[in-house]
């Protein structure tokens, strides 16, 4: 693209969809995962609007989520100019306004992109050409929506109809926004010729945003303005206000504004876009093979056809025999098994998990923390084994714990160790003891991840068994 | 039974097949699994040959079993009278003659009981009444042979033709051995009712027995006799001469002996048997619900019907969503899915693992040894984290390793550890250091198992990486 307009693109991610569990869970939604090839969703959609033509961006996303985001965001060499915390999920409508009003605090005429997080895009260039396109048309005060060429009578996207005709490389005027529609209608509408696939990624001015705002959701703007304007900066992030922000209306940027608003215009976009939206959506994106099979990690396909086989547990091989439109999903903690055509009905098998207190509803293996993460390797009646993976230079609080001893060998870098009085470096293949009761903290000094293996004995191994003393991450 | 005659069992414990993969392996193969229940098919076998009326059993296996056999024996509180080793596999035949000599050396007119081990039977009092019934026909001469009033139109057992009719608690003259037969022949046999299903278990005089292999199969008598005279006293085993018994031909006792054999008799039973030869028969005899789902370990079936979920991997829920007539098995290291009707083909699986060298193929996760048991818990390229498992009184070998050092941390019990020159015991909760090159020793002094964590670090990290000074169990 040629760039005389720097373009701020406002991410949102604070999605939490279950549609793809056991990958995505509330604690770790998809856009965090590397649904796709090396990177996750979310450090993919940072890099499709990181470079020259752009300003930095400003993330929209829920406070559970905030150092996944910027560690993410480190990873791929990329530094948001705001990362906006949302007290609680209220839909996408509220959260592009608060992102809005942030930008335009520093230049109202600021030309915004507002683009979901877990979607994929697989020509990049194609994307930027499109950007350029839109950007002549929000320059000039219009609120411009990107429409992908449909390439099946797909049912679980909302349409763009075209006014005239649909033109590559051309904004033209947007007629109207269409439902998810049934089969026949998707039918209709793919022969037709004038529909496209809303994408729900928008581009404007932020002023001509914050006017379609003002006379389309006039409730939100008091409360969100409110929570913006009492917002706490807490180590980088900028945490919305708890209580305006919860007076504003639980609505999506679509019926909010969108469906209402005048003077849109559609830009046509044939990229190679996905909102990876179901298990189904992912098989195909994957590129499945002559017979149809999508395989990911350590699988064996045997007289499959049309199969999702995906292995994410580390050791462990997936075999799937005479399958025909299954998806087999395994994870360290949990194995889904469905027809594809019972995908939608995931939040069932959620549902089930979560009426049985089991963390896997939830919860995912790995634990995230700011300064690193762990997962559980064993956990028996008086004993637990974690692998704990330290980010260089990140450090866990100081503190102790009532019914538990812990024994840390470190498998990989160099750890420096408190207990009590005493501090001293740990290197590869040492270990330390930390006595039941005893003022510890773990840090990682070095410049490489440090990894190392903790075996906990005890009569009680919870994880709110903690006393914390000190924490660089303001955590009580 | 009223047991006037004790009744030596000849208990068959070398198969290894993979009908049962994943749970089913060539290195610990499904009669040592605890397929039904707490127990292992070989203890419940064990079980229900034991007591006032049977002699000790003889059991005949692979010498890789040999350690599982004692210890599942002992687990149950039974003793052999003698464990035969098999140098190879040589099917039923040989393996039966080599203990009906070995029986009949002490006692020529015992009578034998040749069961395999790996069956199931519901009611054991029936069994019992059964054999009671038998005992009558074998004191007198004849070979009897064990028919199961069939219950369906099975075509994946053979079956027995019974003389006249089926009488229950009669003893009857069999008129033939059938082949497995096809659909039209299964139900056509089921609707005649002379017909009973083959469960390979026979009782006969030791004597008549053996001159019943002297005339229908007098080329296995000279290899087996030589091999039986060479056998070699090993720690309480009888390890067969290999080079005789490599002779031997490789043939089942049914096409060895019996299919030819005179004066053979019938005693029906009905009993609840099955040989679950496959996942599909596991799941009938597992019981399915009302939806016809079996379930066992850690599983949510939602809106299934006809479906086999087991999960055997400590902390890892197993999810089926809609399925029918499907398979699904998950073990720490593998997971299976495939529809019912394709059990059949898992060879292929095995083999396509196999093919890629994947230990899975063949080797269980827990992996047996004469002390106990270990798994790994986690390999990486520079460590590897283990759970070990050692019996009570037992004892490693006294070892040494090039590349790497480990970290030994007792969870459970109390351990005596050798390194060097020095020997301590280390109690839950204490850590031992074990240098590159260190000789070492790890030993349960105590009465309760012991189970340590050890971490690996180093550059090589194999089985192979050891060194063994001393060992009590003959191992090199």
């Amino acid at each position: 693209m040629t760039g005389r307009v720097a373009i701020t693109p406002i991410l949102l991610c604070g999605g939490s969809g279950t549609r793809l569990w056991p990958l995505s869970r509330r604690s770790y939604p998809k856009q965090f995962s590397a649904l796709m090839g090396e990177e996750s969703l979310f450090q993919a959609s940072v890099r499709r609007v990181w470079g020259k033509e752009f300003a930095r961006p400003v993330v929209v996303t829920g406070a559970e989520f905030r150092f996944i985001v910027t560690q993410q965001m480190a990873e791929v060499g990329a530094d948001p100019a705001a990362v906006i915390l949302e007290p609680s999920a209220r839909n996408t409508g509220p959260a592009v306004l608060a992102a809005v009003m942030q930008v335009a605090q520093n230049d109202p005429e600021a030309i915004v992109l507002i683009a979901p997080s877990d979607h994929v895009v697989r020509d990049v260039q194609a994307f930027h050409a499109a950007l350029t396109v839109a950007v002549g048309a929000a320059a000039e005060g219009r609120i411009v929506t990107f429409g992908i060429t449909p390439d099946r009578a797909e049912t679980g996207y909302g349409y763009l109809e075209v006014e005239g005709g649909v033109e590559a490389g051309v904004a033209a005027p947007l007629r109207r926004f269409v439902e998810k529609p049934d089969r026949a209608r998707a039918e209709a509408m793919l022969a037709e010729g004038r529909f496209l696939w809303n994408a729900g990624i928008f581009m404007a001015r932020a002023d001509v945003l914050l006017a379609a705002f003002e006379r389309h959701a006039p409730g939100l703007v008091g409360p969100v303005r409110a929570a913006l304007e009492g917002a706490q900066p807490d180590l980088g992030f900028l945490r919305l206000a708890a209580e305006p922000w919860g007076e504003a209306e639980e609505i999506s940027i679509d019926y909010a504004v969108m469906e209402r608003a005048e003077r849109l215009s559609v830009v046509p976009f044939d990229g190679g876009w996905s909102d990876l939206g179901g298990w189904e959506t992912v098989w195909r994106e994957m590129g499945p093979d002559g017979q149809g099979v999508a395989a990911s990690g350590a699988v064996h396909a045997i007289d499959c056809r049309d199969t999702l086989l995906r292995s994410e547990a580390e050791g462990q091989v997936l075999i799937g025999l005479g399958l025909e439109r299954m998806i087999a999903v395994a994870m360290p903690d949990a194995v889904l098994v469905a027809p594809m055509d019972r995908a939608q009905d995931l939040r069932l098998a959620v549902a089930a998990l979560k009426a049985s207190g089991a963390r896997q509803a939830t919860e995912f293996p790995k634990d995230h923390r700011p300064w690193g993460w762990f997962e559980s390797l064993v956990l028996a009646d008086r004993f637990q084994v974690k692998r704990i993976h330290v980010h260089p230079g990140a450090s866990l609080s100081l503190q102790s714990h009532h019914h538990r001893a812990e024994h840390w060998i470190v498998v990989q870098g160099t750890a420096r160790v408190t207990v009590d009085a005493e501090v001293r470096l740990v290197s590869e293949n040492q270990s330390v003891y930390i006595p039941l009761g005893a003022r510890h903290r773990l840090e990682n000094p070095g410049k490489l991840p440090m990894v190392l293996i903790e075996v906990q004995t005890g009569g009680y191994l919870g994880e709110d068994d903690i006393i914390r003393y000190e924490d660089g991450y303001g955590r009580g």
